[in-house]
């Protein structure tokens, strides 16, 4: 056998110059985001607030090409170009003909994806003049990237994280304090928002809508400060293009062509940074190029994509953000508490929602057994140990994987390792320990908490 | 300010394919192993029972180039040529005009240099027709690297894990057990040295000592068993020596050449891995090379080159390893339970005890509160979090540019990060919480631990 993976190292000099913008690429827009109270599309002066103009602009933008900064690039020089990897060994415990490949995006300081947007939107913020940065973190990935992103540029960094992961994962606090940034459990008696949950339930163990909403409101409401979120919004999305832009370009040194694309989904930039280079090249191309099946694979306990519905609603559950059409459980939905806790969110990026219902992506669902399974699985052949969330990824390439087998299909498979799984190894031992349970959810419960959507009109 | 460092990569193709021997180049050789029971030197044979033929060859070895089988070049590809880096931002926060470098070994699966001897060792086992490695751990780096190396060669793994760390630190052992391997707190029921130590105190919290004595001895008492040790023996100090030979070739792509060289010691095998291919180089020169500084770094808690004895004592608490000549602080003694937990053990690689009794090589001891300290500031300028163990080499290096700041002088300062401290977050949670102290050991307290030494004729 095989003793590991093939790398196909990309050089310096061609990591990507530019992030690529799907909107530029699409058949019909998205659909337009409303302010919440006029019900009318928002404009950039109404993100001003949150947001410094050059990422309102990139939120709005159907340029394809959009320049990287030279310094953003010479941050990610730490780590990027990421590797690519083919998954011998894996492919070999399958017994598949497929050929799969991995894009490992654990090799940031943070150890995720996340710090592909951190670092621009750190430094977009610093060159606006912005002195301090606000957001939120359930499980603490995207508070320690942007802690991290936040020090480089000089800005003071405030991270609300949901009380229960607050509680009970201090060492994701910890690396947020060594890079520097003030940790708050949310909700907290720090924002209006926060005292009125507290004032009903003193002992709340918090949300990431509830953090979002302190968060917001910080921002909102000093001159000094902006919002930064992790996942969800276009701008977002584009700043993790790099990631399939670099695969593009490693699949060409590997002379393969991927079939299917998979990426696990929550908020979704991690998938679209996979997917969205490859199914512009489809868009553009028209019938002409290779036609790719992309795969988008959500917890089923937060089954945003395969069971939400596709409707405007509020990003948040103090209901402070604007409305976005997306497919979504409902504001007020409460996921449990299983252990991929980067994708416990109630909604889906609205741009991976509108490519959805443009039939461009197929959506599936796994409960974390079975993924925890297929990280273990693919951890002991490749020797890279997932987070929870990649494992979702991992189950759904093993998923077709196993298809080719039993299709008899050399099929090429990508997928996207957004992250290692070193702060999750409490996760893994209760997976072994067999503490760990599959929720689902009632139809009655997911109709109930959508229930609460709010009313736009056609 | 440069907003981060410089990377100079390495092409894989100019990935090192022997590794570097120093006993070819030594003035004198280092003192015979001798034979607990006769005080006779070993031969090969009495170390047959413990390791397989060509490890052993390769332990008394004195050829200069030992060429690294390209299946284990294979697999160091997962994350091999390792990072070098040039620390700007470090510099820039010290103020000092000296040049700072650091290689990072915290790349691989495991997170940190173990895995360069874990995948030869396991791989020379395989080789041999070996079936089940024991071994032992402290804080765990050492056993998860085994673990992971001996599943991609289909070995069975057992780790005997110190008590204390095995009850504490729960996730190193998930981590082992991801990769398939079987983790047993120590001391055990498994071995007849574990009982024994259990009949005297049940609730014993174990040591790094005790742990060899039940590795080694499973492994003694089974045909189809051997044992491996993640530091102290030369082949192991050997394997390390890919990284000095990396930084080496990335240095001459910066265009400079260290005059100081620092590593953290516990066993002494990261440190033997960045200095050994330097000290080499001088030795081979003579005087017409640049003589450079070799600063090793170690724990003020537990002192063996700055406080030690140079003397031949065992490796393990129940005494049953040959005796080496070694700085040493006596088998029996227990150093607290500061955080560094690679850095704990009683003796010092013997091959980096004769350099320094050669005058190859300077030592010095910090406490663990500073070399956290140190850790931090390095974190927030370069954005990595170093392990508790690499900070020590931080804080070392972070003397040197201080110094060179004082004497006006812009000398070029070459440190190895050795690992990440992702799993080590508990640590920094507990420095900043102002929870740290620092130990120290009276002279008395020294002498009684080193009254116990093994008596050997001059």
């Amino acid at each position: 056998m095989n003793p590991s993976a093939t790398q196909y190292p990309l050089d310096a000099s061609r990591m990507p110059t530019h992030w690529y913008n799907i909107a530029a690429d699409l058949p019909r827009p998205a659909p337009a985001v409303l302010h919440p109270g006029t019900l009318q599309p928002i404009g950039p002066d109404d993100l001003a607030p949150l947001f410094p103009m050059e990422l309102i602009m990139q939120e709005v933008s159907t340029e394809r090409e959009v320049p990287i900064p030279e310094p953003v690039r010479e941050v990610f020089k730490l780590w990027r170009p990421a590797p690519l990897f083919r998954a011998h060994r894996l492919e070999k415990a399958l017994g598949t003909p497929a050929r799969i490949y991995y894009k490992y995006e654990g090799v940031s300081p943070a150890g995720s994806h996340k710090p592909n947007t951190a670092v621009p939107q750190a430094w977009y913020n610093a060159q606006a003049g912005i002195k301090k940065l606000t957001t939120e973190t359930g499980a603490g990935q995207w508070g320690s990237s942007l802690a991290f992103a936040g020090n480089l540029f000089g800005l003071d960094v405030t991270v609300f994280q949901v009380r229960v992961s607050y509680d009970q994962k201090p060492y994701r606090r910890a690396l947020m304090e060594t890079y520097g940034a003030r940790c708050i459990a949310s909700p907290s008696m720090e924002t209006q928002y926060g005292r009125s949950v507290l004032a009903g339930r003193p002992d709340h163990p918090g949300s990431l809508g509830i953090a979002i909403s302190e968060a917001v409101e910080i921002a909102a409401t000093h001159d000094d400060t902006k919002y930064a979120l992790g996942s969800v919004l276009n701008h977002v999305l584009m700043h993790q293009t790099i990631i399939g832009q670099e695969a593009m370009l490693q699949l060409e040194m590997a002379g393969d062509d991927p079939d299917v694309i998979v990426g696990c989904t929550g908020g979704g930039s991690n998938f679209a940074g996979i997917a969205f280079p490859f199914i512009g090249q489809q868009l553009r191309g028209g019938g002409k190029t290779k036609q790719r099946r992309i795969v988008a694979v959500e917890p089923a306990a937060c089954p945003s994509l395969t069971r939400g519905k596709y409707a405007y609603d509020f990003g948040d559950t103090g209901h402070m953000t604007p409305l976005t059409k997306m497919h979504t459980l409902g504001s007020t939905f409460t996921p449990p508490g299983f252990h991929a806790g980067g994708l416990r969110y109630h909604g889906m990026a609205p741009m991976v929602s509108h490519l959805r219902e443009l039939g461009l992506l197929e959506a599936t669902a796994y409960h974390q057994v079975a993924c925890f399974e297929a990280g273990v699985l693919f951890a002991r052949a490749e020797g890279i140990v997932p987070a929870p969330e990649a494992n979702h990824a991992v189950k759904g390439a093993i998923v077709e994987a196993l298809r080719c087998k039993a299709e008899g299909k050399s099929e090429v498979i990508l997928f996207n390792l957004c992250g290692h799984g070193h702060f999750d190894m409490a996760a893994y031992s209760n997976y072994f320990a067999g503490k760990l349970t599959d929720q689902s959810y009632s139809e009655e419960e997911l109709a109930m908490a959508l229930s609460g959507l709010p009313s736009v009109p056609a």
